[in-house]
């Protein structure tokens, strides 16, 4: 694994200075159909458009949201042939009209969640990282200024994009927007992590819920969103960090990062509530909760969990059930608040900059969320391997 | 209507300095079973124990919370016979051992969300005005010292407490905790309104969702609840204050206060979603949505008619159904927040106080809420004019 301190001069991966502008062929990795083993192939990708850039992507990995729109759990998502992935680093190797922030030759890692900077979001002097135009979007699979697609097969027919980020590709088109300028020194490999699931986990303690050093914090679901609240917490003195998880292995991986305690559900000798484990172990309830595993009955035992008067769940976990909220709405008076995060609440081109900045300080660690590495041309090998539970993040190098 | 400047000194109002450790005999009015009227009759009232106090009522006022102990709407409030009334203002009489905080002939406001200035909660540098021993327990109908009642007939047989305040009474005990000393200026018969509308209604604004000057605000319902945050949002200098009830009068009330905007339900033209008039209204929705009316249907369009990215709603209203919150874990992630706030997130001991003051300078004006003013012994004409809901508050006098 490349790190801080390795040569970090990456401007050799591109082709060619003369590919800008041009229309470039080169290797991604094409979901043809949902379910079916993701095809290797050369593609062509179209030069950016105006407030686009190109990226040479040299660095990727998997996440779940990666496989659901590759399973195509929803009918929304079923777009294909679409190039999947969006969590990456890598360098600018084209800009088109009109990008002033970013040049050829930065380090960059895309972002699904885009900062307009001139939005009444972006600009707004309230808390959110929402972006009129570049707010996640799971069903838009088109470039944003024309509807079209930057990607073609070599027969020529159009390749859907993939959250504004189609990163299993050597190449790919992204608005500026979802481009992020990082330190020539921070490591790019480590960098893809910073694209979505330590960013949402980490920026969920750290922004959403602006967690205060001696505080006490349960983590719900022990993947890498929630292995990157423990490491948050860690790193900004939580004095207990309970896991709570139903698979045991991930108590070893959790202690590792910063786990003070490790509950597995199935492991409690009673049916008692996990909750109510919980305030016994807190005297009265954890100041915060976080959901990471986009179940309801979790949802209900996060919030739950916290002491009364104080207590803030953030959800990060995923719902797709039509199921309402399981919670009364009396219960709102007891001082419990809920709060959803999305992307860490980070504004990405403004503040995950410094992020990466404190990762290469070694403020935050990012070395336990890699868990195996491959050449790209095994994809579909580190999909499997997400998919089986056996990885955390799998870095490809492209 | 007494007012600043009025004769502020009330102790000639008590009975004499003698009964001081005696029990005294007082007119109350007694609810002696669902729904019937209250019996204004002879009662005994017990001096105050350990760390109690016995206050002389002045003023009572009437509140929506008890009209629904009056009719019994939940079994567990049905324990008779009984002393209701919760909003009041009086002079201290007699104190319990313990006590250093009040004297006799202080100016009181009883309050029934106690602050023992002891507890965690109330020590906890998180902002929170739970108390753990006095925090509002509509099930509570004893002393919280020894489970026994100061109040009896003139049979001797006991008559239970209410809120931890009952004010229908010449004479009332109540934990030390649950009593506030305000300034000798502050005009004492509007100060009723401190124990719990007014604050309600106006600490949402201020302490639960500390409104800016210069935001949006709707509230849902109209009464003095609903009508003290429109208080509020004007005090805090909010440009925009749209008011929703279905009772047409409400809009005369609500513009003297300062609402900028009424909606109707009823009048809109088609069967158009309030928060979608009001999104349109607000250039994409409110800053801050208030919902005091109780209702789930209201719930989920205050929640909706916020701004994306940073609306947040506030629960005021009693929610008494079992259904749970119609929202769904998805709705959470675009950036609207929803909070319960009791009693308008005041600690009363530590900041009714300065609240008075800032009713006394103007700050914040009362004159709108008391409707009604009439001798206690008319209590329950007062009851049916809220009953009715042609009263906001009727000032009793003892």
């Amino acid at each position: 694994m490349g790190s801080l301190g390795s040569n970090n001069n990456y401007e050799d991966a591109l082709i060619s200075s003369d590919t800008i502008g041009k229309v470039i062929t080169c290797k991604a990795a094409v979901a043809y159909a949902a379910g079916q083993p993701l095809v290797v192939e050369e593609i062509r990708v179209d030069p950016p458009h105006k407030m686009e850039v190109r990226i040479r992507v040299l660095f990727t990995s998997i996440c779940h949201t990666d496989l659901s729109a590759w399973k195509g759990e929803s009918e929304a998502q079923r777009a294909f042939p679409r190039i999947l992935g969006h969590e990456a680093s890598g360098v600018v190797e084209s800009v088109g009209e009109g990008v002033s922030n970013l040049e050829i030759g930065d380090h960059v890692v895309p972002i699904f969640n885009g900062e307009c900077e001139k939005c009444i979001y972006c600009k707004s002097k309230k808390t959110t990282n929402l972006c009129e135009k570049f707010r996640v979007n799971p069903m838009k699979n088109t470039m944003a200024s024309d509807g079209k697609c930057r990607f073609s097969t070599k027969d020529g027919n159009p390749i859907f994009h993939f959250l504004k980020t189609s990163t299993f590709s050597e190449y790919t088109v992204l608005d500026s927007a979802c481009v992020v300028k990082i330190d020539r020194n921070a490591p790019l490999d480590k960098m893809t992590l910073l694209s979505c699931g330590v960013s949402t986990g980490l920026g969920a303690v750290w922004n959403t819920a602006d967690v205060e050093e001696g505080s006490t914090v349960v983590v719900f679901g022990l993947g890498a969103v929630g292995l990157a609240v423990v490491e948050g917490a860690r790193a900004r003195g939580a004095s207990r960090i309970i896991g709570v998880d139903i698979n045991p292995e991930k108590q070893i991986k959790g202690k590792s990062i910063g786990l003070t305690d490790f509950i597995n559900p199935k492991d409690l000798d009673k049916p008692i509530h996990q909750e109510l484990k919980i305030r016994e172990m807190t005297d009265g309830g954890v100041d915060y909760s976080f959901e990471c595993a986009g179940n309801l009955g979790v949802l209900r035992e996060a919030f739950l969990s916290t002491h009364d008067g104080w207590g803030l769940t953030v959800l990060l976990g995923v719902h797709p059930s039509p199921r309402l909220l399981p919670l009364h709405p009396m219960e709102m008076f007891d001082g419990r608040r809920l709060v959803g995060s999305v992307f860490g609440d980070f504004k990405g081109k403004s503040q995950l900059p410094h992020f990466a900045n404190q990762c290469t300080k070694g403020v935050v660690k990012l070395d336990e969320f890699i868990t195996h590495e491959m050449p790209f041309s095994k994809i579909n090998d580190a999909m499997q391997l997400l998919v089986d539970g056996k990885s955390l993040r799998c870095l490809l190098h492209l």
